[in-house]
C-alpha cells in the first residue's frame, strides 16, 4: 500500500512508523523538515514538497494542528496557495486524522465531492501513547465506501474503528466523547474531594462508587487522587497522559459547535471553564487529571 | 433472630417482607398504621406503639423520609416526647436506613454511644426494584463491630455491603455517589443531546462513547434517550426507577454538606439546578433520565 | 429609652455607642464578658446575665453570628437552658439584627407570638464602617406595627430602614439582595477579566459600562481591579470592607433557602462556588472584591 | 457629508433616515433591493451596486448580520469578489457598526491600514428604538484620528460615543457589555423569582434591592417581572426591546473571545446556557426579559 502521510509531530510518527512496520509505503513531508528527515532512517520516503509527497499515492493521511491548517492544506491558503485537492491524482483516497471543528471537515468533505475525491474525517483517541502502540480509537465521518477504505488503512494504527455517520460526524462524535469526558473528570474530581473534606477515605470512596452508580471512565482507569492507582498520572506527579490545554481545546470545540447549534451545554462549559481557570494556574502540559489540585488548594 | 422494623413505606415494606422470608422475627411500627396492619397476614407482629416494637427486640432497624424525622424517632422531639434511644434494652442494636445529612446521623450516633448503644448509618441505593429482590446495596458507617453486626442483618435484604468508615460515613459516601451519578446522568442527557442537535444517531454515538473514554453508569444501564435501552425508564415513559424528586432531594443533601464544609462543587451544584428547573415543569415522579427532554424541548 | 443589647461583636459594639450617643439607656451583655466590660466607661449598664440585661427593658435588640445562637438565646438550648422569650416582661419589643436563616427567625417569631410578644427580624447591610457610622440598612421582617416600633429603635444606628414583609421576609430579602450582589461582583470580575485577556484597558472598560447596560453597584461603588477606585478596597490590597467569607456564608444562605423552596438558582449557587475555590486560597478574610484575583492569575 | 451606507435593515434603515434628517447626502446598497428603493422617497440615492454606492463617498458605513457578511463585503468573497476595500477611493473614511467577532474587526482594518484607509469598528448598543431616535450609544474601535472623524458623522445618529481603544477593541468593549447585561438579568430574574418562592412581593424585593448593593442596570430600568414597571417589556407581553435570540448571539460572540484567550468566563457562559434553554422553548423573538418566565414555571 502506497501512502502520503502529511503532519509529523507527537501523534503523526509513530503513526508512520506503525504504517513502515506493516508493510506499507510511506512517503512523508511536514514543512518541519527535520521531522521529515528523522523519518528516512525508518525507510520513509521523505519529500520536498506536498505535491512530490502525495504524487502517486493511493492514499493521502493528514494529522495537523487545527481546523485552519486543515482548510489551507487541503483548500490552499488566502495568499493564492494551492491545496491537496488539485495536487493529488484521480481516485486517490483522503484520510484527516487530526481533531479539527467538523465545519472544517464538512467544508473539505464538500469540495473533495465536487472532485470526485472519496474523503474521510477520523479523529484519533488514545494519545501519544496509544499511536507508538498502534492501539488508537478512530471514529470516522463519511460514506460507507469510504469507511470500508479508511479500515484497511488504519488497522495498521489503531485497533477500534467506529463509523460514526456521514462527513464531519466522526469530529463531532469525538467532540461529544471529549465533551463527556471533561464532565466526567470534573465530576470525579468533585465527588472525591467533598468526601475527603468530610472525612471519608478517598479510596475506599473510589471503591463503593466504582461498585455502585456513579462508576465512570475516570474513576475505573484514571482515578485523579494521587496514590489510589499505581499506573494512573495522578500517582506519578500528572504526567501525561492526556494534557490539560488538549482538554481545554477539545471542550473549546465542544463550545464551538454549540454555539453553531444553539444547543445549551451547561455541563461541558462548566468544565470547560474549571479547566481555564486550572491552565492558567500553570498546568497547561499536565496531564489532565491534574483539575484535582484545583479542588485541593493547600490552604485547606 | 428478633427485629423491630420502624418506617414501613415503599422501600420499608419489601424489606420487612425479605427479612420474614429469610426467618426473622420481625415486629412492626408506622404511624401509618394501615402500613402495620397490611404485613400482619405475612407474619410480622404489629406493634400498637414504638415503644412497643422495640420491646425485646435485639436488633432496630428504620427506614425514614429525612434528617428530622430520624433525629425525632431516635432522640424525642421538641414537645418531650421519649426517643427509641431511652426505650430499647441494652445491648440493642441500631440500624438506620434512612438516607438523610450526616450531620444527623453523627448526632444520633453520638447520643447512643452516650448510653453504650452501638448504632450504625445504613443508606441504600438500589431502589424499590431492589428492595423487592433483595438486592439493595447498602454503604454503612460505623464502627468494625458495628459494620460485622449489621452485615449479619442485611445480608436478608441486600446483595453489597459497603464500610464507608465512621459513624456518618455511609451518609456521606451514599451523597458522594448521587452527586457523581447526578453529573453522570446530566452530561449524558447534555452529550447525546449535542450529537442529536448536530446530526448524529444518538444509538450510534452511545455504542461509540460506550467503548471510549466517555462510558459511564447511565451510558452502560440506563440510556436516558427513549429507544436505546428497551428496559430502560427513557423506553417506558420514564416510569420509575428513581424518581427526579429524590436525585434533587440527594443533590440537597450534597448542597447541604457541602455548605458546612465550604467545599465547592460547581458541577453538582449546577446538576442540582437542571433538576430543580425540570422538575418545577411537572416531571416530580417521572424517572431522572426524563432530564433528557429538558434539553429537547418540542420547538426544536 | 431603655434598650437591652444581647451581642458585642465587631456590629454590635458601635450598634451600642450609637444607641447610648442617641440618649438611650442601654444594658449589655456577651458571653465575652471583656466586650461587655469595655462598654462600661461609654455610658453602658454591663449586665452578668442575660436574665439581668433584658430586666426592664423596654425593647431587646440581639446580634448573633447564626441561626443556631439566635435559636438559643431566644428559645433556650437542648440542655434545658431557658430563653429569652421567657425572662423578658410582658410587652417587651424584640428586634434581632443577625443574618440568619429565614427558617430560624419564623420559629422565633412564631414562639414569641404565642407568648404574645412583638418580634421582627431585621438584619443589616452596611458593615463595619456602616455600623460606626450610624448609616446602616435595616431590611425588617414582621407586622406594620412591629415594623413602626423598630424604626423608632433602628434610625438611631441606621439610614435607610425597610419593611420586607411578614415574620422571616427582612431575612429572605437580605438573601436575595446578597444573592444579586454576589452574581453582580462575580460578573463584573469576569467582564473586566475578559477585557483585559483581549487587550482592554479597564479603566475605560468600566467608563463604557457603567454608561450602558453593564451598569451595576460593584462597578459603579467598588470596583474589583485594583487602580480604578481610589477608595475602593481592590486600591487598598482588598484590606475590607466586606469579607470574602461573608460573601461565602451570605450565598450558603441563598443555598438552604432554594433547596427549602426547590428554586434554582444556578447564577447564585456558581457564584458561591467560585468564593468557595477562593476561599479556600487563603482569602477568607480578604475583601470579597478580591475574587479579581481569582481571574487573573499570576502565570497570565 | 457625503455618505455611502451599506445594509439597511431594522437598524441600518433608521440610521440613514437621521443621517439624511441631519443633512448628509446618502447613497445606499443592499443585497434586498426593496429595502434600498424603499430610501429614495426619503432622499437617498438608491445604488445599483456596491461599486456605484461607495462610489465618492467620503464616509463608507456598513450595518451588517455577522463577522462573514462584514468579511465578505470588505475582503471579497472565496469566489473571487472584489471587496469594498478595493473599490473606495483614496482617503475614504471607513466605519463598520455590525455587532461582529474582533477577530474578523481586526483583520479587515489590517488590510484597510495596508491600503492606507482609515477604518474604524462602531458597534452599537440602544436597539430599534435608538436608532430611530437617534440615541444610539457607539463603542469605537480604532486610532484616535479615526476616532476623531468617526465622531463627526456619528454624532447625527447616536447620543454617546466612547472610544474603546484599537482596531477591535469597540467589538470586544460591547461584547464585555452585553456579557455583563446576560449576567444581570439572569441574576435579577434569579434573585426575584427566589423571593418570590419564599413568600416575598417582587415589587417591595425591588425597591429594597434598588437602594442596596443590589442595584444594577436591569432593576433600575427593565425590570423583568411583569408588573412592576409599566414600560418595561415585562409588562407587555415581553415584547422586544432586544431578542432573546439577540441575547444569545452576543453571548455566543463572547464564548468566542474567551476560547481565543482561553479565559474563564463561568458566569457568562451559565447565562449563555440558560438562553439557550430558554430560546429552544420558542422564546428567540421576545424581549430577553422573558428569561424570567423560564424561572417561574406554571407548575409551580
Amino acid at each position: 500500500m502506497n501512502i502520503a502521510f502529511i503532519g509529523l509531530g507527537n501523534m503523526g510518527r509513530p503513526m508512520v512508523l506503525n504504517l513502515l512496520k506493516a508493510g506499507c509505503q510511506v512517503s512523508v513531508f511536514d514543512i518541519n523538515t527535520a521531522a521529515a528527515e528523522a523519518l528516512k532512517e525508518d525507510g520513509a520516503f521523505v519529500a520536498g514538497s506536498m505535491e512530490e509527497c502525495v504524487k502517486g499515492a493511493q492514499t493521502v493521511m493528514t494529522m495537523l494542528p487545527a481546523g485552519e491548517h486543515v482548510r489551507a492544506v487541503y483548500l490552499g491558503d488566502h495568499q493564492g496557495g494551492v491545496g491537496l485537492l488539485k495536487m493529488v491524482e484521480a481516485g486517490t483516497f483522503l484520510i484527516d486524522s487530526s481533531t479539527i471543528d467538523p465545519a472544517s471537515a464538512r467544508l473539505v468533505a464538500q469540495q473533495a465531492h465536487t472532485l470526485e475525491l472519496e474523503f474521510v474525517d477520523a479523529p484519533v483517541s488514545g494519545g501519544v501513547a496509544g499511536a507508538q502502540a498502534g492501539t488508537l480509537t478512530f471514529i470516522v465521518g463519511g460514506t460507507d465506501s469510504g469507511f470500508k477504505q479508511a479500515e484497511e488503512v488504519l488497522q495498521h494504527v489503531g485497533k477500534n474503528i467506529f463509523h460514526a455517520g456521514k462527513a464531519g460526524d466522526g469530529q463531532m462524535a469525538k467532540i461529544c466523547n471529549n465533551l463527556m469526558l471533561g464532565i466526567l473528570m470534573s465530576g470525579t474530581c468533585e465527588a472525591l474531594s467533598l468526601g475527603m473534606d468530610n472525612g471519608l477515605d478517598p479510596k475506599v470512596l473510589s471503591d463503593i462508587m466504582l461498585q455502585s452508580s456513579g462508576r465512570n471512565w475516570a474513576l475505573e482507569l484514571y482515578n485523579p487522587c494521587p496514590g489510589i492507582m499505581d499506573k494512573a498520572p495522578a500517582s506519578n506527579h500528572y504526567q501525561p497522559g492526556f494534557m490539560s490545554k488538549l482538554m481545554l481545546k477539545d471542550l473549546g470545540l465542544g463550545l464551538e459547535a454549540a454555539t453553531e447549534s444553539q444547543s445549551p451545554i451547561p455541563m461541558g462549559t462548566l468544565a470547560r471553564n474549571l479547566y481555564a481557570f486550572h491552565n492558567a494556574e500553570g498546568n497547561e502540559l499536565r496531564d489532565f487529571s491534574s483539575l484535582f489540585e484545583f479542588y485541593r488548594k493547600p490552604s485547606k
